[in-house]
């Protein structure tokens, strides 16, 4: 697998193929020129068309600030190739240091939001803040996807699956059982 | 394994150990004598005590009114065992059918809510709805876990994670970094 996966543009309402599956993601933010990566394992689908995905980012994260502030991140999807720098990165803070360096990870220019994303991972989702109604109370954001880039292959690239107390449970293999399916509930 | 696992109390708190994973799950209801099952993908881990998560239960399932007006659900983890039953159950309405009946599941009083434990599953929690402030906008609500029943073993038992298009990813295989987490990130 390249170390830095060629990505295309990529619908942005069908971001539940990669997303809804449940993977731990990085989120990456900017905010008046400082940047930052977090793990995010709290995140959820809510909508195809505006495609949207609600994320519980908890105000004790650096990141949380730097959202709330510009209103957007991009959701960055890492295969288990990266399994050692999510684990890094969910245990360092932002306010410490800068895990684009530190983690030597490749911050690219997102096309409609000014959060970088990372090169390194197997997709990418430029989002905008759109829903703030429980941040206050749950810290949860209601972000719409409003550009998508994606690795056309590996089709199924194998993701992290966080259960706590260190353990990820891995996804790659497939099973399907699309001949059972009504045609309207594809 | 079983076709009825025997589930023993688990602590509330720890619930993210099944859920945050991503795995489809079996939400459960009843309301007014009348119950019902529904698949949902849609769902997020909001906190740990108390023990929140957070559902988008679209207003086109029969479940939504039935959860909406009981505000309470179960929250059933079904197995790879399961995976042509939880097809089937995403193709169906129970406006037409008792699911239980059709799909030979077995309904298990819960202990603090009216909605059903299904008994085939690795793991059931009950709800109660907690937060209905993104209901109408969304059909996002948020659930407080109030009581937990969760098969001992397997302890990584194989879950099913939806991408669409009829197929699913299988997560059972673990991997475990533990000893590069900072104690108090565990």
């Amino acid at each position: 697998m390249p170390r830095h996966p060629h990505k295309a543009a990529f619908p942005v309402s069908e971001a539940r193929r990669y997303l809804e599956p449940g993977p731990i993601v990085l989120i990456s933010s900017c905010w008046q020129g400082e940047r930052n990566i977090m793990t995010l394992g709290w995140h959820t689908i809510l909508a195809f068309t505006p495609s949207l995905v609600g994320c519980m980012i908890a105000s004790g994260n650096h990141s949380h600030d730097l959202i709330r502030h510009s209103r957007e991140c991009v959701i960055n999807l890492p295969t288990t190739a990266l399994t050692d720098t999510v684990v890094g990165i969910g245990n360092t803070s932002g306010a410490d240091l800068d895990k684009f360096d530190h983690f030597h990870l490749t911050a690219r220019p997102a096309t409609q939001v000014g959060a970088p994303l990372i090169d390194e991972c197997h997709a990418s989702f430029e989002c905008r803040l759109v829903e703030d109604a429980l941040v206050k109370r749950y810290s949860f954001f209601v972000f719409e996807i409003v550009q998508a880039h994606v690795a056309p292959t590996p089709k199924h690239p194998e993701t992290l699956h966080y259960t706590g107390d260190g353990v990820f449970m891995v996804a790659g293999k497939v099973i399907s059982r699309r001949g059972l399916f009504r045609p309207e509930m594809l």
